[in-house]
């Protein structure tokens, strides 16, 4: 199993005519309304936020809702039913990962979630290590850690080389941690997880993988890549539905207080002897996931890895590389566009671009996207305002100066760029649309 | 707006035959096997546990699926549609409960998650005061600050008496909260919420409502029972779609570090001048909601609030008052059956009801009901264990002694007390069942 998928179909021998999606999705067929009037399919090219559900995955959904029941909590068969589901999909969900019999899967809202949770089962005196090109749910979480920022490498094997020099300069002894992306959700650029795992390992660091961008895009196989954990969103894998995972080595997690505490995270609560209440906490992944289990949500991811794998990621990454490859060539023919990217213009990457149109703001090009094509995109910073920021070629500083700091709520700030993204369901022709559009209001 | 209706339907004149459901839900008509062979439809009584979705629920997220997109993020059409769904959502949520001008309305995944934000958001030095007869939920996440728990009162009147005393001998000067919850999960007991606010505030402290019971049974004014907050579960309100709701005063939670960290809840994010990363946070709701947000789960809410109020809270409390009085009347003939009670006999309750068999283990007892009648109910401790085991009259701690120490993972420990819940969806057929079950298993 590979996460490296490299060449452009655009350069091989493909089927002549636009192709359709991998995966239906819904939402197919959904018209929208135009400035000018008139309506339009509506073409959604931006996966990267948050994809469109499988049928499949909506279909497994209608069927359980009929039967939902609590779960772990109630005696009767509907119960027991949905309990089995619940832990079905963790199996499944750990079959999909490649996890090691140890390994614990333990749902949580979303990836950013997870990586929350991770940072709170760090050992104390924790070194964390991230490169400050990572999204802000991988960036962040480690706040009350001693964090080392990594300059943005311009290559992979920069990458790789940044990483272990600063593990080898960190103090012997105490716990390390390097958070890695699989891939950029700016440029979809792919990293070099294997390798960084690698020299993670060498320098007695683990490894956590924020997976976001990559697991709707290249099988991610934990045990494969060697890394401790992985991370990932229900809702940009085709399954919006309110859950995520985080996957990995069981001891910190087990050591760790409960990331929430309340019912189902404890084994026994009792009146202490002195008049106040004691608790023994569960261990498992129960130990982290108090509260009643989204089990829809659950249902949902575990439906999607199922399709996914299913379809198999050769597909799927033959789909995305040859729309990948209209992309590109349609908008290299654009004077105006500048393509960002961090490790240049061969490096292997997922169906994620961002760019930016001389003469545009960001915003304003993608509501002409929108108004006049249809077309759904993100502008904006997205969410990794240093990485933005340092291909954009800005400076920025908290608080004031800079360009653009009064960011509104949301992952705002000045609106400079453009991002397109899109996966399984996607038919050629919003590509090629959107390659149309960009050359009309840019050209 | 009142949170206590008193007497029982049995009581008054109603319609002479058995009535149907107030609002039709999902998984109406579903049969499950019977051990003995042949099959039923099956009995949900496990409400109090998790609610099935209300069908005008499931119809308002089956007609938005389609058209999900990523919400606060993206340019498209359906992005600014989903968002402002999402963003109506959270309007139409605190117009259900009454919200005051400037109160925060944070959606998270459940009760459980809401009180665990606000344990977060408590300024340092606060004092917790909450009751010891509290679901684990309420009574677990102030764990890193100092907590009072307070002795289980034996009316509502002590309650109010025991808060008061607490509250008047905890220093002045400090902040100090008090958890309360609406309508015990265990005995359905109604709890005097406006009263508790009262004396609380008397003292300086504020107020925290856990209304995960009450919502679904009677009105929840936020702004007339004088609280601070209210957190409640959309599973629990016919919305099983993993988003919960913590509502109320801004500041606490605009002071407070934000409960995830990532993107959404950040304005800016800049390398500092020493190399490290720099964050201006959020304020309002996203500072607490970093991640893509469960937009469908938010629909739900919305949408089963909405419902609610349409119906009327009237309609629905006369219904289970009714169906309350089947119960209890049947229940009160059999003999070896003890209800559990904190307030006495006559106490108002929502339609959950906690009992004990003379002869049966809980847990052996719901598994008959489930196996020989198609009943689902609840077996256990409810996630309440303090309450359930003095109910029971057992003693028990941590690490040994006690019954049933060894209690499994989840809400379990040992099994002595069955609960039966219901609400909108329960047609009175299913009720009838489970007396004539109890009469039949324990008579």
């Amino acid at each position: 199993m590979t996460t490296v998928f490299s060449g452009r179909s655009s350069l091989c021998p493909g089927p002549p005519g636009p192709v359709g999606p991998v995966l239906p999705v819904l939402g197919e067929g959904v018209r929208v309304p135009l400035a000018a009037g008139g309506e339009v399919e509506y073409a959604a090219l931006d996966y990267a936020a948050s994809a469109p559900a499988l049928r499949s995955v909506w279909a497994d959904v209608a069927e359980f809702a009929p039967l939902y029941a609590s779960v772990h909590r109630g005696a009767g068969h509907l119960s027991q039913r949905a309990t089995d589901l619940f832990e079905r999909g963790r199996a499944e969900v750990a079959a999909f990962l490649g996890c090691r019999a140890a390994d614990r899967v333990v749902f949580t809202r979303s990836t950013t979630d997870s990586l929350n949770l991770l940072a709170t089962a760090l050992p104390a005196g924790t070194r964390v290590f991230v490169f400050e090109t990572e999204h802000h749910a991988a960036l962040l979480p480690w706040r009350r850690h001693q964090v080392t920022f990594l300059a943005a490498p311009r290559s992979p094997g920069a990458a790789v080389r940044t990483a272990g020099e600063a593990l080898a300069s960190a103090p012997a002894g105490v716990p390390k941690l390097l958070c890695v992306t699989g891939a950029s959700n700016v440029t979809g650029e792919l990293w070099p997880v294997r390798e960084l795992a690698a020299v993670a390992h060498r320098h007695g660091a683990r490894v956590v993988l924020d997976a976001a961008q990559l697991v709707p895009h290249r099988p991610v196989d934990i045990a494969a890549l060697g890394v401790d954990w992985v991370a990932f969103s229900g809702h940009k894998l085709y399954a919006p539905f309110g859950t995520g995972v985080l996957a990995g080595r069981a001891d910190w997690l087990d050591e760790a207080e409960p990331y929430l505490a309340g019912g189902g995270a404890t084994r026994v609560v009792a009146r202490g002897t002195a008049g106040g209440v004691e608790v023994e906490w569960a261990r498992g992944a129960a130990r982290h996931e108090a509260g009643s289990p989204n089990v829809i949500g659950v249902r949902a991811v575990a439906s999607a890895c199922g399709a996914l794998a299913g379809a198999g990621y050769e597909a799927l990454a033959e789909h995305e590389e040859r729309l990948l490859g209209v992309l590109r060539e349609g908008l290299a023919a654009v004077p105006a566009v500048r393509e960002l990217s961090l490790f240049g213009p061969d490096a292997p990457r997922v169906a994620v671009l961002s760019f930016t149109v001389a003469g545009w703001d960001g915003a304003a090009f993608a509501r002409a996207l929108s108004e006049r094509y249809g077309i759904g995109v993100r502008a904006g910073l997205f969410c990794a305002q240093p990485l933005a920021r340092l291909l954009l070629g800005e400076t920025a500083g908290v608080g004031g100066g800079g360009g653009g700091n009064a960011g509104a709520e949301g992952c705002g700030g000045p609106s400079q760029a453009v991002r397109v993204s899109f996966g399984a369901g996607t038919p050629e022709e919003h590509v090629r649309r959107l390659v149309r559009a960009v050359r009309e209001l840019a050209g």
